[in-house]
């Protein structure tokens, strides 16, 4: 039976709906890979070039930009960043489904050039939960709270336009209604036209 | 919160596919609710008015035609068989996802005045498969199982009209399967309306 290709997976959620931890369970599963961006930015402490990002300079990040070497790519305070076409293509061939996590604006990008990705947003249960859960982090001053309070409030905007809505209260529920949206979704019939032919072939 | 209404699920499989079994499972949970078909074909032995059918009267049956009582309706060897909608509306409007257990052309029907219908399909691996289950069962000739293979090939020609396709190879994945569809449904964005609404709202 030849192997199925991966899927590409877009996930998008606003700060404090617990995305990185989702993604840390998630990626315990080996059919499962996370896209490492491509960044003009300079590494942080600890940072490691294929691990946290892939480091390139100015000059070759745009120069890939006119090979059209990637998916979607975008500016931001003076660093680009971007997705490596090669970076999500050679997973998806493997049969890995290729998870990308990005923020709305991008993931919009993706929808246009790639409509049979599948689209998943983490939301809090509300932003006032949201907000409390900023809040008991303690780590931050008021002004950035709701700077991001406001921030998330304009991602959730874009909520309608993902395929599927997974809210985060609970990790492990989150994590499982993940996992049931792609096995439902290899479940659907527009997933299985090598099945159907097969079994009409022989019957 | 209000509630949410039911989900209305078209079930179809072909002979031999363990169809009885899997539903008597689903059936455990009470989110789910098998419709009970009208007909007008004596009851035969042990079977009563309620449980295994609502045995009518041809000429009320008839009358009942005639009102749209019914959701479909056909007639097999000169009896009537038919889904009330009294009977699938009031369990929808009470939160209950109602399945009807129907064969292919019904659920055709159905998916051109439901098209909000789940439509969900039980397959066999394989024809070979299900000619083998139907030979161990030992309580057929071989010209009835001849006739039930063949009558599921052409029952399988309609598999790719459905939206999700479950294979029953080991029961329990099979109803696994089933409550993952059932789950990944009530994730997708469209059926997330009113939480959307909600959090937009109070955002």
């Amino acid at each position: 039976m030849r192997m199925n290709r991966g899927r590409l997976i877009v996930f998008s959620a606003p700060s404090g709906c617990g995305k990185g931890t989702m993604l840390a369970e998630i990626l315990k599963d080996e059919r499962f890979y996370c896209s490492i961006s491509a960044t003009t930015r300079k590494p942080r402490e600890g940072e490691a070039d294929g691990v946290n990002y892939y480091f390139l300079e100015k000059e070759d990040f745009v120069q890939r930009i006119d090979r059209n070497e990637f998916l979607e790519h975008a500016c931001y305070c003076g660093n680009y960043y971007g997705t490596l076409v090669s970076e999500v293509e050679s997973k998806l061939d493997a049969g890995v489904n290729v998870i990308l996590e990005i923020e709305v604006q991008g993931a919009m990008k993706i929808k246009e050039l790639r409509p049979d990705a599948l689209f998943v947003f983490i939301a809090p249960p509300s932003v006032g939960e949201l907000r409390r859960r900023l809040n008991k982090r303690g780590t931050e001053t008021q002004e950035v709270i709701d700077k991001r309070v406001a921030q998330a409030a304009e991602e959730l905007k874009y909520m309608e336009k993902y395929d599927y809505i997974i809210v985060n209260d609970a990790l492990e529920d989150a994590v499982n209604d993940f996992f049931t949206v792609i096995r439902a979704e290899s479940l659907k019939t527009s997933a299985q036209a090598e099945f159907i032919e097969e079994v009409i072939k022989n019957a």
